[in-house]
């Protein structure tokens, strides 16, 4: 294979921009705005309303992934990394579902995943002028209340019956506009199949972010309700043909978050003083974890979905600092910004947004390293942090509590909270420990929120009497706390809820600092910075991603790099030349076994012009006819700056083919129910 | 204590300045060019010749870190971290002298440290013309060539017996002096007392670069020859009393590295490409090797010194992070630069060095991956290159060497690679297996040097085999290969050997590269840029820490940051206070233990303004008097932006009192024969 030398260096393309007038094949757009004007002047077609309402009914926001039903019976298509969490909490060591794959022989064996919901849109509606009034004059902290109160009361108003429908208010524009999602949910989720995870992890950390790719980053799971598989007659029909370079394809899901609407001083922030602590923090524990697991298998099978996890962050991370360390994108991000100021110069309606958020910002640093160090790190401290507050937040009225406890969000924190799932001890200790010692390492010693959440102990001593102590692995024990509302928790002597009760109280007086001083005017500048954009650029222009539903749409094809050109796709026999034997370039073992019997020349992944981030993983990727060709599960390098800007001549996005997939059901986990499911009519 | 909140940021005060025009108490001044007559200006008072040539005869280069003598008798002070390989070394599982410290009751009992060696400055004279007629009108490799041959050949011919004498060519200004530093050395150094090591890691890397301080930094070695201690008439007074807030004070070592003259190109790099990589791979390993230390006794010893050494350059790392990450003091580092160049304006001879530096620096950025992570990390790895390499360079003529292998360097190499030390196999997996999965990492899996490095096989594997194979950690296996020369190397079958053979070409030729695209034009822009800093600023300049002998002068006082002020000085009391018995709170039993008998009022550590940086370590701290009242060990916070700039009003270097030495001594480590010894007139 062709690749750029050392990847230190990325060149700037004149096809950069940061989020400004959308270009083609730029833009993650909402289902309630599609550019379709836009798209037929550049392509000469585009979906009409029944092609986008299959598209957005057909496809499953699962957790913090995305995905696509498949079938009429429920059956759900994700990327393997996306099941990742479930195939590990119920995997042991006698039964590793994680490293030896899984395939459901008939529905009674498809098994339950802890923790996990599917949904649908079925609705978007505009309340921008109802949350905005309610905020009316208001500012910092009365704001956000507010808008927080307002939300509140709009997501339970719209959404009475709570088992089957989750009603969201999404912020676009950071406060521009405010949309009202409705979904179906589906609060019972089971895995079907899912290949080894040497499957999908074959290239490991270094192959991640990068192409050419030999990942089957595929699984199924299937949504049920009652007991039975949901009947879905909104789903992508399956194709198992193999990509065409050019072709237009569209991939629809949900990306988490982008910050291309970010001014100056916030790009400063985080270049100094965001991206440094993130980068060497999380470079630690990456360390200390790849250390624990080291000649140890059960650590090693029970952290390495974390590790996952941490490390594909960590690249995130780094590739974000490349990006605003470089001299001409930084200077392209700040022409941008100029040009954005001099065309709103004079408009009194908009006022000097920048300067506000400049001073946001400004209250921000001052509080920053107490806001991130608050709360120590682990699932058991999670789950305590979440009783203790859970318990003050629900005996207030619904418009009045913190965002994350409102009567809409309460039904799947409660599953979340209450869904049994393995704890690891020694994972608590080192995430916990890890947590505290960094908290001391950047507050300093003597901080006064050091010696609140140390007290005379030490990081690894406090750790360990909380880890060792604790009952709340057991869910039957956090049953009863969530059940025993604020008195059970009070008279809980379990240590790590009395530790959460100790620390509580700080971290929410630095949430009122926060609301006051950032986010509340923060959501006033940042609506201003919209209507900015709007008068400068009109609707052409889409919001930043924020986790909910989007569509974006571009070609099949690789990219050229310093003259270097990557092709679009790759074959499976690259994955036989490629491997060396020695993790993570060992084969899964049934793909080595299965050479003989494999089309060596079909598409194993590919790529295309579209623009994704983190949060797209699992997301379709439909061809013209509404078909499904592949499952969205990476970026490439370049892909990378999709945080502040894409550039459509360089960053494309990775998806693993369905002819890949329906040869893995067929020829190497052999699945021919599934397969019969998938070909139904 | 009262201490600044949180320590994100940093302000910038007027007083900071690049290297410019040196003012009041800044500079670390070579002791040919001490600025009498400015001294005198500012104090009234300035030291004579008689009193420089004391200080400085007294002064001893031990390894990276600065010493002096204290007796007639070879008897050295330095820091108890300088000594920390050393106890490390000598310390096994049933004699652990690094925790629990060491006190010889006489001179047989004291015990050889293996590759340390003492030396002193006895002559410094200047060979710029020599050197600078050498490299003529020759660039790039040429130049580079020329320059190393008659540095080679000048130290050579100057230092005809090496068993007693070295000789160093030092380049100052970056290539605008050259000047010949003439050392008596004592290649056998042996410990005479330490304590325990947590009365110096008391506070550990929490309070490392923090004041208050209460650290017992401090040990006594002793220089022998011919097996008998060296008669050392030229050594500092002792004397143990407490150090007066205000007082003039003078601190002479080898500061090892400062950037004061770096152009705004270089800054680029180190805040693009230098800084985010070293922030993100040390912070890794230093997770690594705290998580292979937990629970595990033996390693925790055998890795504390390494672990120490992480986490302290890490957090230089971290401090020249944030000041190149903070807008104003980058501003001021910019104006600096256009400054300069409008003073050179016109001035033909000087041209255009900047632009020059930034080619190199572009260079530079193309190579920097590949020279980074061309060897892999570990003390068996660098046995084995450095003894492939000796073989054959050793065969050249003397000025066609290597740097780092001439004549008047070998005698220190060969020690340093002949005397016996343990070594850890689970560290040297550790680091070995590290350093190849940062190379793949960051080179990408496909670069011809990953695959030069890896073959086929994985990090993890190949170190495994490699550090569990090899016999170089035998001390008589070295000196075979060293007598041996090229044909024992050649024949060798040591399976490290073996890859240091195989990997050599290509770091040779990166450094071919580097010196024919960096170093040669560099060295040239930078003479021009020494040149212009003479013409804008005169003889008041002080060049770049380059691990040679300064002095530096200032007041014995704290700091206030922020309206919070810090005392200069700390007591024995405040360690009470301070420790919670927790690592690294926990006081050192020995000092616990001794509460009673201490003067709590006593002086423990202080501060005061000098300008010092790493390599400063076990500087002495001396008076007017020309008496040594304290051991340099560290700066604080603001003190970390030294490499860049210095700051009188908050930069402050931190000592360990003779004062709490003389205690310790007394009352805590009990050593009467070494304080007679002290106190001998």
């Amino acid at each position: 294979m062709s690749r750029p030398a050392p990847r230190g260096v990325l060149l700037l393309t004149g096809a950069m921009l940061p989020l400004g007038a959308a270009r083609a094949d730029e833009g993650m757009w909402t289902f309630d705005a599609f550019p379709a004007a836009k798209m037929k002047a550049e392509y000469g077609w585009a979906p009409d309303q029944a092609w986008l309402d299959r598209a957005r009914l057909s496809n499953v926001k699962l957790g913090g992934c995305s995905a696509s039903f498949v079938s009429s019976s429920g059956l759900i298509l994700t990327n393997h990394h996306c099941a990742a969490d479930c195939l590990e909490d119920l995997s042991d060591k006698n039964n590793d579902l994680y490293a030896n794959g899984f395939t459901a022989r008939r529905r009674s064996e498809e098994r339950m995943c802890p923790g996990l919901q599917s949904e649908v849109v079925t609705n978007i509606g505009d309340v921008t002028s109802q949350v905005k009034q309610a905020i009316g004059g208001a500012i910092g902290l009365a704001a956000v209340k507010a808008r927080t109160g307002v939300i509140a009361s709009i997501e339970k108003a719209s959404c009475p019956d709570t088992a089957t429908t989750r009603c969201q208010v999404v912020s676009l524009y950071g406060g521009g506009q405010y949309k009202l999602y409705t979904y179906r949910k589906y609060s019972d989720v089971r895995l079907v199949w899912a290949p080894e995870a040497a499957a999908q992890t074959f290239g490991g950390d270094p192959d991640n972010y990068n192409f050419p790719r030999y990942a089957l980053d595929a699984s199924f799971v299937r949504a049920y309700e009652n007991g039975k598989p949901v009947v879905t007659p909104h789903h992508l029909n399956w194709t198992a043909r193999d990509p065409k370079k050019g072709e237009l394809i569209f991939v629809v899901g949900n990306p988490g978050s982008t910050e291309r609407m970010l001014t100056q001083s916030q790009f400063s922030y985080q270049r100094e003083v965001n991206l440094p602590i993130e980068l060497a923090i999380n470079s630690e524990l990456r360390g200390r974890l790849i250390q624990a697991m080291a000649n140890n298998p059960d650590r090693a099978r029970e952290g390495e979905v974390t590790l996952f996890g941490i490390e594909n962050n960590l690249k995130r991370t780094i590739g974000r600092t490349r990006a605003l360390g470089d001299q001409a994108f930084s200077a392209m991000l700040a022409k941008s910004e100029t040009e954005l100021r001099a065309k709103s110069a004079g408009n009194a309606a908009i006022g000097n947004p920048w300067g506000e958020i400049e001073r946001a910002v400004g209250a921000l640093r001052g509080i920053d390293l107490e806001r991130r160090f608050s709360r120590p790190s682990g699932e058991l401290m999670n789950y305590a942090l979440r009783l203790v507050r859970a318990a003050e937040e629900r005996a207030k009225p619904n418009s009045e509590r913190l965002p994350g406890y409102s009567d809409s969000a309460l039904p799947l924190l409660e599953k979340q909270l209450l869904d049994a799932r393995p704890v690891y001890p020694w994972l608590e200790q080192l995430r916990m420990e890890w947590s505290l010692l960094k908290a001391r390492e950047y507050l300093g010693s003597d901080h006064a929120q050091s010696r609140l959440l140390l007290g005379k102990e030490s990081p690894e001593g406090l750790s360990e009497r909380l880890v060792a102590g604790t009952r709340l692995a057991d869910a039957a024990v956090r049953k009863g706390l969530w059940d025993g509302g604020a008195t059970a928790i009070a008279a809980s002597s379990d240590p790590m809820i009395m530790y959460a009760r100790a620390i509580d109280a700080n971290d929410r007086r630095l949430q009122k600092i926060y609301d006051e001083q950032v986010d509340g005017p923060l959501t006033a500048a940042r609506a201003k910075l919209a209507d900015a954009r709007f008068a400068a650029f009109g609707a052409s222009t889409y919001p930043d991603a924020t986790g909910s539903l989007r569509i974006t749409y571009g070609k099949v094809g690789g990219w050229t790099d310093r003259g270097v050109t990557t092709d679009y796709r790759t074959r499976w026999a690259g994955a036989f030349d490629r491997a060396t034997g020695a993790r993570p370039f060992a084969l899964a073992p049934a793909i080595l076994a299965s050479k003989a019997r494999l089309n060596l020349d079909g598409t194993l992944d590919f790529t295309y012009a579209s623009d994704t981030i983190g949060g797209n993983s699992g997301s379709p990727v439909i061809d013209r006819d509404g078909n499904i060709i592949g499952a969205n599960f990476d970026r490439n390098l370049p892909g990378l700056r999709n945080d502040y800007a894409y550039d459509l001549t360089m960053a494309r996005s990775i998806a693993v083919s369905t002819s890949a997939i329906e040869q893995a059901l067929k020829v190497v986990y052999p699945a021919p129910e599934l397969l019969a499911e998938l070909h139904a009519k």
